[in-house]
Parts: structure tokens; sequence; C-alpha cells
């Protein structure tokens, strides 16, 4: 039986990597590390992160499938990570002598990640072993030094396409949105919440804007487009407060 | 101008340390520790892990103030932040070397922790840092190697208090439970959700509790009775999901 183990290795920040982390990259007799074409930067990530804990580790690359943009979004997401699971369970074929298997995950392998239902899918199952990372999440708060909840109350964290599709979340005070390509606080009412907005946390190339959504919400909107035109790629986040 | 750090030290095992959190204790000046009485192996863990950092660190233990049980509970904590941060200040105003000054913070200093609430209190106001930690939701579904949210679904972080209070919050899939002392689970629809749960999480007393919650539910409520009786404390978290 193969052991696998889904790694969280932090936001892009090597410095994120947990104790924990660092011995199962030290154990792992196989990693299997995709490449992301036109995110090369994040692969090398990968591929520096488990360098940086060992210089004999075997690594197996291997291309993510194209998403079949014929079939409709759930379908073509479970035929995706039927795929995907192929491909992992073909390159564990060919490495006989591996026992124990590594995925490096970014953020934290829970949240907003496939990781976990593709490795579902394996035959035989393998057993599981997941290594909590910092989220992204975790990262934003940090870097602009603020709690998540205001004192004992709740906290909601969805994803852009769900704030446009279904608006503000009922009876909600603190929203913490992930995923979302399209600025979707633009259709909230900009005086009623305040934004603690980041981008490529963790990395040296972090930015950061707070304040009344009202005040800031263009200047995201512009620094995000030029930061995106320069990378190639962005990845942000935010945090959204009612105003009391 | 004193930097303080405020560091993440994850939920109870040292292995969930990141690179970041190391670097910030082994360059602190200062660390303040308090001591909890009736809790003193979490004091203990706390010194432990400077201790596996460095032999060389100045720390300064105080003692937590008790809160003052006449008061209405938003007036007692805000008394209780008011004279925690005023032993901070003597503190620190007792090592008048120490320009850097550091809080180990149970899991992530973001998450229904209170310390960046006292420290925006000490004035002449110090440079914050956070240093983000495991918390204990990522310590929950990394241990059951579960995912928190379904696809693309949102998912709500709240308390124990505030399920008995307002109920299962509406329109939720998902509703991750911190702060239960009184296995609030008990009150909803035990044939309507599915349960994860865990005490000592990362600790080497961790138990976990995984299935419908109308099938574990007394099950849970046995268990955390006897290790708590067993330890004199505990501390868990739980996952419930709507069942499809
Ligand atoms: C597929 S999800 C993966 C989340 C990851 N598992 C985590 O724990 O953060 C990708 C989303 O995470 C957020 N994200 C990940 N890394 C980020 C970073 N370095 N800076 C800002 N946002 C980031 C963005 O919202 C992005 O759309
Ligand atoms: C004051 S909050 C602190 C949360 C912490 N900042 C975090 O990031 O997890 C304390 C609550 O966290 C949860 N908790 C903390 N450590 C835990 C552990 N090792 N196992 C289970 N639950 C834990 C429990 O729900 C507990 O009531």
């Amino acid at each position: 039986m193969i052991d696998l183990h889904l790694i969280g290795i932090g936001t892009g920040n090597p410095d994120h990597l947990t104790g924990e982390a660092r011995r199962a990259i030290a154990q792992a007799d196989l990693f299997l590390v995709p490449h992301k074409p036109g995110k090369s930067d994040l692969a090398d990530l990968r591929t520096q992160i488990i360098a940086d804990v060992r210089d004999d580790a075997k690594i197996a690359l291997f291309d993510m499938p194209v998403r079949d943009d014929s079939l409709p979004y759930l379908a073509r997401v479970d035929a995706w990570h039927d795929e995907i699971a192929r491909i992992w369970a073909d390159t564990i074929a060919a490495h006989p002598d591996a026992r124990t298997v590594a995925l490096l995950v970014w953020g934290d392998p829970s949240l907003y990640d496939s990781t976990l239902r593709i490795a579902a899918r394996l035959q035989p199952a393998p057993r599981l072993h997941v290594v909590a990372g910092i989220t992204s999440v975790q990262a934003l708060t940090a870097a602009h030094a603020i709690p998540i909840n205001t004192l004992n109350a709740p906290v909601t964290i969805s994803t852009g396409r769900r704030l446009r599709d279904h608006g503000w979340p009922q009876g909600c005070e603190t929203l913490v949105v992930m995923l979302d390509g399209e600025c979707t606080f633009q259709t909230l009412d900009g005086d009623a919440y305040d934004i603690w907005w980041g981008a490529y946390l963790g990395m040296p190339e972090q930015i950061l804007e707070a304040g009344r959504l009202s005040d800031v919400s263009a200047r995201i909107i512009k620094r995000r487009a030029e930061a995106r035109a320069a990378h190639g790629w962005i990845m942000d986040t935010y945090l959204l407060r009612l105003r009391a």
C-alpha cells in the first residue's frame, strides 16, 4: 500500500513551510509535481522548496491535462479530476520502488484545492496523510496585522463567483473572498464595507490595500490590472467587513 | 519604537512551527509568556518551543489577571484586555534594552484570539508584525484528511455560543465550531448533518470521531467527558456539514 502525503507549503513564501512539511518532504520517495503552463514560476517554487530540504529527491514532473471547455462546469471538473488521477496512478506505477509519494499543495490542502478529491479516485486507495499549510487567508490577515473575526463573531470564506451570483450572505459580518478574477467587490455598496486586500501574499511581489471600500475600490482595480500585466498572472484574496 | 512580533505557533504540535516563526523566535530580545493557572502544560509548551529554537532567550513570565465576573460580558473582556496590556507595557518598560519583543500565540493570531486587540492598546504603539500559524481548523481537517469546503462552496467558522443562541446559520452548508464547552451539536437534528470532531489536535493525546451526527454524537460526548476528566482540560473543534 502506498503512503500518499499531501503537503501544504503555504502561499509562496518558502518560510511558510512547517517542520512537519519539511519532515514529510525529507521522507518521500517520489514527488509528483505539475507543470502549469504560464505559471512556471509557481512550479519552480515547488521544486525550489524540495531542493531547499534535500538534493536527492526523485521528482516526476507531469503535464496538467487541459479542461474540456465543451462540457458543463461540474462535468468538466469531474472529467479533469479523473484525468489527473489517471496520470498520478500511471506515474506511481512507473516507480514501483516508491512507497511514499508526496504532492506539494499550495496553501493548505483543505481549502479550495482539488488534491484531496483527486487522491480519493486512486485505486488501490493509498494511505492518505495531510500536512496543514499556511493559507492565503492567514497570509492576508498576517500581512495586514488584523484579526479575521470581531469579538467571538463568525466569519465566512467564499468565492468571487458565489458573491457575484448570490450577493452578500445574509447575516454575515465578515466575508473572505478567494478565487475572484473579477474584483466582485465592485458589485457591493462601497460605503457599507471595509476591505483588506492582498495580492502575491507572502511573496516578494506582495501588494496590500485597505480602507473603506468606496475609498480604495478604484485603486485596487487599477493596481491589480497593472500587476497582472507586469507579472503575467495574479492571485489575490480579500476580507470584507460590514461597517458598524 | 518597539517591534512587537505576534508569532503563531500552531495547536500543540511543535512541528507546526513555520520557518518564519523560528526566525522570529531566534531574533526576539524578550518573550512575554503567560502563566495560565490550571493549563500549565500549555505554558510549558511555549517555553519548550522557544528552548527548541535557542537556549539564550530572555523570557518574562507574567500572571494572567483574573476576569471580573461582576461585569457584563463585553465590559469584562474589555477591562481584562486593558489589564493585560498594562502588564505587557510594564514588563516591556522593565526591559529597556529589548527592542524586539515577541508573544507566542496558540494557532494563528488572527483567529479567535485577543492578542492583536490587546497589542492595539499599547502606548506608544509598537510596530506590529504577525507571523501566521497553523489553526486548529487546519489541524482538524488535516487529521481527518478532508477538504473544509465542498466544490467551490462557502464555509463559515463560528463559536459554540453562537450556534446555541442563533441556531444553524441560514444558507450554510459547512460550519466549523470552536470555543464550544457544551457540545452544542446536540441541539441540531442529528440526521441532517455529518460531523468531524477532534480534541487535542496535533498533540499526542489527539482524539478523533467522524460520522453521521446521530450515530456519533453520544460517543463524542462520552469521550470528551472522559478525556477532560483525565487531563483536567480539553480543547476541541468540529466541522458540521449538511447531508446531501
Ligand atoms: C485554488 S485556491 C487555493 C487556495 C490555497 N489552498 C490556500 O490555502 O490558500 C487559489 C486562490 O487562493 C488565493 N491565493 C492563493 N495564493 C495566494 C497568494 N499568494 N496571494 C493572494 N491570494 C492567494 C487566491 O484567492 C486564489 O484565487
Ligand atoms: C481561543 S481559541 C484560539 C484559536 C487559535 N488561535 C487557532 O488558531 O486555532 C480556542 C479554541 O480553539 C480550538 N482549539 C485550539 N487548539 C485546539 C486543539 N489543539 N485541538 C482542538 N481544538 C483546539 C478550540 O475550539 C478552542 O476552544
